[in-house]
């Protein structure tokens, strides 16, 4: 058996066994198989698929591939929830204090941003102090005392899924329905937890934007988590434009502080409370959606989900009078509003754009070795279906580093589109799928 | 412009621009693209091909990435050959001192044996002291003087197609037309040559099994060259079974011995004379193939060929003596007949599987690094279409590693089917082909 081998038989279009995927994956992290073979492997894959028992064992593999933590010391469910990704998502740094509030374990292994896609870890670590690599074994601790705990993927967890996923965007390879399966997959079932709740954006932003592949990768995801016992469940939301009102780091933990304390923009908090529904019910504790949503409703209103969120801060070394008081925090040195320069309707945003211009305004990395502007991001005051004033603020740019030049300016302007005549608003939750099927979302409304 | 940017383009069939394919390769010479990438671009290319001005560029940003040749001082036409690649393919050998003894000058930059095909350098190698790392200046000088030169890829000849083709195999992307075209065509415009012959192989051996793949190669091939306004014609030759009676190094350099003394097998010979005629037709130095042909055979019977080999050989500082009397050679330490377990008719040999078979008895490399056993080989006693007695000899193995053990011995011997009913044996020349189109080969019979 050679590298060579299985990349051709791949690359054929024929299905790989379990001791083809397990010598390929186990000798590229031995540094026997190069970087340039698995990328070629990857983009095989890219083009040939992998069936559905090549799915499964390859995340089984994946997830083997370090260490699986176990909670099943712990009384409860323990639910986590898992975003494809999406500009202005900032739902984890809520969802987490939220359902431990409720009373479920949340142990939540997050990642960084990626591409136009900003990254949970990112946020977390724009509040000074906050530590988001700690071992494994705090982490298990952490979840134990206080319910939750915002960490990345450590050394220990999924090795081979860390290092393929570095490669990923690079080589055009993220869009493949049985690699994000196994890449998602392998690190949740590595957190030693019971059930997933699945946030699949659809929509110009999101990983995929036809609502039918969206709708695909839901469907293969749940499959192969169902073959691990994993009850899943997947709410396809919309991503045609930015969730919320900021896109960036530090602004998107001000949006997050002002849902947790019971205001917030409508969309961030109505996804936030789908999403927390279906993870109480995942765990049992209700037995329908709207009673569940109920309850977080009063969780936010009442301060204790905020509450929770100050004990996750203090718990991993950030410095919990920022959140208490943001205006302490830095000022972004550059400030700028982008006007609208036709009176009409607000048609379009084009959200991948903005998260790719977030991320050169230095929200994110170009190259993992860059360094972010926590102050960068973008606050967005107008929504589509919004109506729209000759000179109205759009949005406004921000960041501390480089100042934006016209042509950056005029670049953001064309991610607006202003018609003249009123449109309806896009739906934000679309479906819900589990192992049983597809169903609609009337229960969230 | 990034790579990411470039392999999503050719990810998703379109054509790449001029500055897209110079970018890639250029960043890629600097270090600035990663491996990765161009293994992910190369299965890109594989699976989405490129167009014909695509595949232009391409070669021709590859043949600029080095040194350029120029032998316009010299009078007369410079013609190379160049095969695709097959098993116990030793015609370089005879080839280049049999043209050059003609009075055409023949630059020769020749490859490594990949996968289970040999390589003419390794072959030349095999005679003691012989270089075939020479420098540029010295190559030009030696095709100035003698005629003819025989070396490998310099650090100044497409260093962007050395760096790709030391990955394609690895990759499993050596099988895309547009890839051969690039990496074969801008080695040879780099040499300075004014006209080419291709030896494109068709058969279970070679780059291609499929007659219609290998005749769409040599079209594409012809097409590229055109552009670039080198005279090229493609002879098909068959490759369902090795080429000659070894398949090894010393013991090819053995049998191009015997062709040069006018001797050895009837098919390395008609091979050798048919692709020399067309080369002293390109040079203008023949109107038709039959009477180069003729030109050629005085030239292996009378010794002139014989003695050009000595020639080339001295030149190139390598060890006369051993060619003179070749049972001065290191003996095999291992020498094993392989024999026929019934009797009747040789009706297929697995060419692939003898050329892999022989890489492992020693006689190629696994990997870049390994170390070739120079007596490794095996030696053919029939060919598809001979009748066989039981216990008959097939192949003689013979090596001076490991000796080759029991499992080994019948590998070998699968490669050999013997059938009760008398077959035909496989026609040598298939096909010619040129810019005008493909012509029959009853010429050359």
């Amino acid at each position: 058996m050679t590298a060579r081998e299985i990349i051709l038989k791949k690359r054929d279009g024929q299905s790989l066994t379990e001791s083809e995927i397990s010598f390929f994956i186990q000798s590229y992290l031995r540094g026997e198989i190069a970087d340039y073979q698995m990328s070629a492997l990857l983009m095989a894959i890219y083009f040939q698929g992998m069936g559905f028992e090549e799915t499964v064992t390859f995340t089984r593999i994946m997830r083997d591939s370090g260490e699986v933590v176990d909670f099943s010391h712990l009384p409860g469910s323990k639910v986590d929830k898992h975003s494809t990704g999406g500009v202005g998502d900032k739902v984890s740094l809520i969802l987490a204090p939220l359902v431990a509030a409720a009373g479920v374990k949340v142990p939540m292994i997050s990642g960084r941003g990626l591409g136009h896609t900003g990254g949970t870890l990112d946020k977390l670590e724009s509040i000074p102090g906050f530590k988001t690599r700690l071992p494994l074994s705090r982490f298990k601790k952490q979840v134990e005392a206080i319910g939750t705990c915002l960490i990345g993927q450590t050394e220990e967890i999924c090795p081979a899924d860390r290092r393929i996923y570095a490669m990923r965007d690079a080589t055009a390879t993220v869009q493949s329905i049985p690699l994000i399966c196994g890449s998602i997959l392998s690190k949740k079932l590595a957190e030693g937890i019971n059930a997933l709740v699945l946030d699949v954006k659809v929509g110009n932003g999101a990983i995929f934007e036809e609502a039918g592949t969206a709708e695909e990768l839901a469907a293969h995801l749940i499959r192969t988590a169902t073959a691990f016992n994993l009850n899943t469940v997947a709410l396809l939301t919309d991503m045609s434009q930015p969730l919320g009102v900021a896109a960036g780091n530090w602004v998107e933990v001000c949006e997050a502080i002002d849902v947790l304390q019971g205001r917030g923009p409508a969309d961030t908090r109505q996804v936030t409370l789908a999403l927390g529904a279906i993870m109480l019910r995942l765990a049992g504790k209700t037995k329908d959606y709207r009673s569940g949503m109920e309850r977080l409703r009063v969780l936010l209103n009442n301060g204790v989900a905020w509450k929770k969120f100050l004990e996750i801060v203090q718990a991993q070394e950030g410095d919990v009078s920022f959140l208490e008081n943001p205006a302490k925090y830095a000022v972004p040195k550059h400030r700028l509003e982008i006007k609208a320069e036709s009176a009409g309707y607000l048609t379009a945003i084009n959200a991948r754009e903005i998260g790719r211009l977030s991320m050169l305004l230095g929200a994110g990395r170009q190259t993992v070795d860059d360094a972010i502007d926590y102050t960068a991001g973008m606050l967005i005051h107008k929504k589509v279906g919004d109506r729209v004033q000759n000179q109205e603020p759009l949005l406004t740019l921000q960041n501390s580093g480089q100042p934006p030049d016209q042509n950056f300016v005029q670049t953001v302007q064309r991610c607006f589109a202003i018609g003249s005549q009123p449109v309806t608003p896009p739906k934000l939750l679309h479906k819900l799928l589990d192992a049983h099927g597809v169903h609609a979302v009337a229960e969230f409304a």
